[in-house]
């Protein structure tokens, strides 16, 4: 990456929900944000831990024991292992990262990983 | 870490300039929050890229080429070996994440650089 994020114009730049989109790379992981509507799917990811930044509107992760609720401003990581599933009423922005080449969905069957993709 | 973070709470509990704190951590990386005023030191790390995410306030990232100027909601990734400085004016606040055990002054040898603290 040569050039600044600026995180309002990325997200104005796509609608999808859940399906995150790199914006740019730190080491070997990959900073990404994502429109995240309604629920996802409970999934976890074995090998890493999962960081979540809320930009804007509310993000729930909900974990088996309890529910993590986050506003702007908030972050949460999600320890490597940890089922968990995100859901958000009505929207939330938030910015993601994990290592190059996580499947968003985990370790899901229930539904398919998006490719990774760079805006 | 077992809770999430409130970002403006932690920044509300320190004042100092340059000293960053771990407020998390995300596999082996420190999560940390800064109070930036003024210059820091010229820097490089060589083994790490550098991220930077301003939360408030105007930080400018001189490169030896060009400066990089971030406000609120904007982010920039030092990469790798690449000589630094961040600068603020009066301040701005940042979080930053960099591998653990990473000094926050690089190789600079004008300033020292500071412990790990987590608040």
């Amino acid at each position: 990456m040569d050039d600044k994020v600026n995180l309002a114009e990325k997200f104005a730049s796509f609608d999808e929900a859940f399906a995150p989109k790199i914006v740019a790379t730190y080491n070997d992981n990959k900073v990404q944000l994502a429109k995240t509507r309604g629920e996802f799917v409970w999934h976890s990811h074995a090998d890493t831990d999962d960081f979540f930044l809320v930009v804007s509107g509310r993000l729930t992760i909900q974990l088996r024991d309890r529910d993590v609720e986050l506003g702007p401003g908030e972050l949460y990581i999600v320890p490597r292992g940890a089922e968990h599933r995100p859901k958000a009423d009505p929207e939330a922005h938030v910015l993601l990262i994990e290592p190059l080449g996580t499947p968003n969905t985990g370790d899901s069957a229930e539904r398919e990983a998006v490719p990774e993709e760079a805006i």
